[in-house]
């Protein structure tokens, strides 16, 4: 393919695309293939010889598109979304263009300094403290990373090896190396018990216990200061050391958001720092963004007790997967966990200890020139642009909550609506029915309303409660949709407890 | 941006990366600008209003082009190449317009099906032993990560759990657990002194001890069984237990291979299965590709009694970063080291056992659409193209060699040419001069070459030798192109040395 057979088969891409998103309504949200549909449809081996364009351009509408999940459709109410952009799109397009490994400055300044510049602009934007800036006083700031998961595997590996030095900061050599070891074993990584799956897979990776904070109906799913004392001291009272506890703005199963103020106290007696520190790291995957807002910066006034943060640009922020901005609170914690050095990659810049290799600050040793996508969606939308992006989603998740209130006898909110996130339960008609056959009739009309194929939710148990979780914040959603998912809510609810 | 704004923003963006790619010649390949340049021309903080696409675009052009180190200009010889290519490109678009997080089979059927399928036409091209298909009979199957360095930090995660499941599988619970956490302080992870550094790193993050079995000259740098097996004997003597270890086919400073045969030989006397097997993966991040070649193949033939293979599109295979191919000989091993659950993720899907959740093969716990990509290189090019296209590039390493063969009096091969890479150090007039003195001689050819800015080469170490690396693996570089690289080369020396 030369690059005039590019320009064209690239145009005719966008012409795809345009023409998927102008009629995203027109796909049903699920994906109805069976298991295996692909293998059916595709040869077992590689062709010898090259294809034309065409031929491949047609097999990506006839064979991939039916196997899609349309995470774009104001129907998609599952999960999280995954949001998307033109602006972003473009990013993207340069990116892929400009390809490169980028593991350190000279692969590409602009790689690395773009990352910095929109990690403080974000920083800015969002209220944080000022020690999660690059240029603030405590040295600390921020990496793109591809995912909230990478970014907390990562800040555990940190702080476990922040731990385990100051732990054995006496000693040294294969001394030190056996002490660190043998510490190593009794380290406990804790989060609540509604923090997502991340932090437990992290524990695993790390090679470190994992204990969940017990969470509670009566405090909102929230992780509190005494729920963490509790669980420190009977750790402790066991011999074990937690080092690091996830806490969470924004939790998957409700949007509830930890007490950080109790957990930064409880940490501040029980772990200060020099006498075991524990790690606070908080996960706001979803929800962080949102801090864009000046009424929901009230909730970041406590970070500068805390060690790291993380939100996903490319869940509620407009910017393709995969992008999850990390801020760090002193940015050598990283380094000193995640550097090596080979020959091979000296240069004189490196060396000169003026450039930010980002390679050091996570877990891959490459990278894509992701702040390029995040630069053209900030300055598309502007600041104003961002917030009402966000706000118009909360205003819909306060609609659907209204509406669902306006049917007490068919549901019941379990929680929310929070940054759009309602959670519902169905009603069950007479209240002799025990949980469990409620249980059981909520999912039979979850499962129901999905396999009809107008909208599409997800579904968790929250304090024993199957429910139903509805988060109307993809990009094309509005007020009409939501009022037609309630609808088919309605329908299959009346057809559930007929 | 509205869908007919995003067509003409995309045409336009079109356009500036064909004349981009056109015209990759004109830029001096390496970027000159100074550490701190790009905080110079941008503002302080995000806008507060969106800006025109206009604006934005010619900021690319002004702003970042020349803060980018050009890796698709034929004079980029640095490292390993990224390499590009137009099909690679349009996989991209759809990807990124299709976006979602994809970490189970329902959110989108085509992503987790396509991906299946091209892993094993790949296993099939790359003559893999069938114990790496999906369908093969020891249950593998191949995923793409984004890095080797990903690839090679998931298995050792693996391979850690299941050497310490295998040895604590007469214990449950939380005896278990605590024997596995004293057991898991003696654990040593292996790589060659050549290996690369991914494989420390990947120590570090998994917190196991790590040492590196020494490489000869002698031996062209290759890690041999009896290197191996001293290594493994001193460290059973002191009481640690090794478990895991890398072996490369195309090490980072010379593109050697180890000696699989000798290796397999002793590991299978020293730690049988059952019997404190050792976990053998093949990192072959940047050489893995040529396997597509017959004349290569034969380096795959062991790899039946190894546990996992790994090499990235993404270097020498025309597929954009990031895209890194890993293939495990038991998918289970990946499974049960990183399998979490959550309520919200329940789907009858999973639940049936009937599709795969690639989340579980990998740290992160979303995905993207990489095999799209994938998909498009191999059908445009074929098997014949892509097999062309290394071979283009092997010729192109001879082709130096030989040049530089003829300049005897100037240079000294150090190593090569291996799959296209031939390492060279300067030749000092008089044979009196130190190592040190000639080190430095070549340091400083080495770096008024690429201050130069007509081409960018990598120094190295190897066995105490300071050399200078040349890797002509890109899309473009053509004969023409090498022969004026060695110039460049001829000048600098003779200016060097006179």
């Amino acid at each position: 393919m030369d690059s005039k057979q590019f320009r064209e088969a690239a145009i005719s891409s966008i012409d795809d695309i345009v023409k998927y998103y102008d009629n995203i309504e027109d796909h049903k949200v699920v994906s109805s293939v069976e298991p295996g549909y692909l293998r059916k449809l595709l040869p077992d081996h590689a062709p010898e010889d090259g294809e034309a364009w065409a031929e491949i351009q047609n097999d990506v509408q006839s064979k991939i598109v039916p196997g899609l999940t349309h995470w774009q459709s104001p129907n998609f109410l599952a999960w999280f979304p995954s949001s998307s952009s033109y602006p972003a799109m473009l990013g993207e397009m340069y990116s892929t263009a400009f390809t490169g490994a980028a593991f350190n400055w000279i692969c590409s300044p602009a790689v690395t300094e773009l990352e910095t510049i929109v990690l403080d602009w974000l920083a800015k934007a969002f209220a944080l403290p000022e020690c999660y800036l690059s240029t603030g006083s405590t040295h600390g700031g921020g990496v793109i990373h591809g995912t909230a998961s990478e970014a907390i595997a990562t800040v555990m590996v940190a702080a476990r090896d922040k731990y385990l030095r100051e732990a054995t900061a006496h000693l040294s050599g294969e001394e030190q190396e056996d002490a660190i070891a043998l510490k190593r074993s009794k380290l406990v990584a804790l989060g609540s018990a509604a923090t997502h799956s991340a932090t437990k897979k992290a524990a695993m990776i790390t090679g470190v216990r994992f204990r969940a904070v017990p969470v509670h109906a009566k405090d909102e799913y929230k992780m509190t200061g005494e729920g963490l004392r509790t669980m420190i001291e009977e750790l402790r009272a066991k011999g074990l050391e937690p080092f690091y506890v996830t806490t969470t703005l924004g939790t998957t199963d409700t949007c509830s958001t930890d007490d950080f103020d109790s957990i930064a106290a409880v940490l501040e007696e029980l772990a200060p720092p020099g006498k075991g520190e524990i790690w606070v790291h908080v996960d706001a995957a979803y929800a962080g963004v949102a801090l864009i807002c000046l009424e929901y910066q009230h909730l970041a006034a406590q970070f500068h007790r805390f060690h790291s943060f993380n939100t996903n640009m490319h869940k509620w922020m407009l910017t393709n997967f995969d992008c999850s901005v990390l801020f760090v609170r002193q940015r050598s914690w990283l380094v000193e966990a995640l550097s090596v050095t080979l020959a091979i990659l000296r240069n004189d810049y490196t060396d000169s200890g003026l450039v930010t290799d980002y390679r050091d600050w996570q877990i891959p040793f490459g990278r894509r020139f992701r702040s390029l996508k995040v630069w053209f969606v900030i300055r598309s939308y502007g600041i104003k642009g961002l917030q009402a992006h966000i706000r118009k989603h909360v205003g819909l998740g306060e609609t659907f909550a209204e509406l669902v209130k306006s049917r007490s006898d068919l549901f019941e909110i379990v929680s929310g609506p929070r940054f759009a996130l309602t959670v519902i339960k169905l009603k069950t008609k007479g209240a002799a029915a025990t949980l469990e056959e409620q249980n059981a009739l909520t999912q039979k009309m979850h499962e129901a309303v999905n396999a009809g194929g107008k909208i599409f939710l997800s579904s968790t148990v929250v304090g024993g409660i199957f429910a139903i979780r509805h988060c109307p914040a993809t990009p094309f959603v509005e007020e009409q949709h939501v009022r037609k998912h309630f609808e088919v809510l309605v329908e299959a609810a009346e057809k559930t407890t007929a």
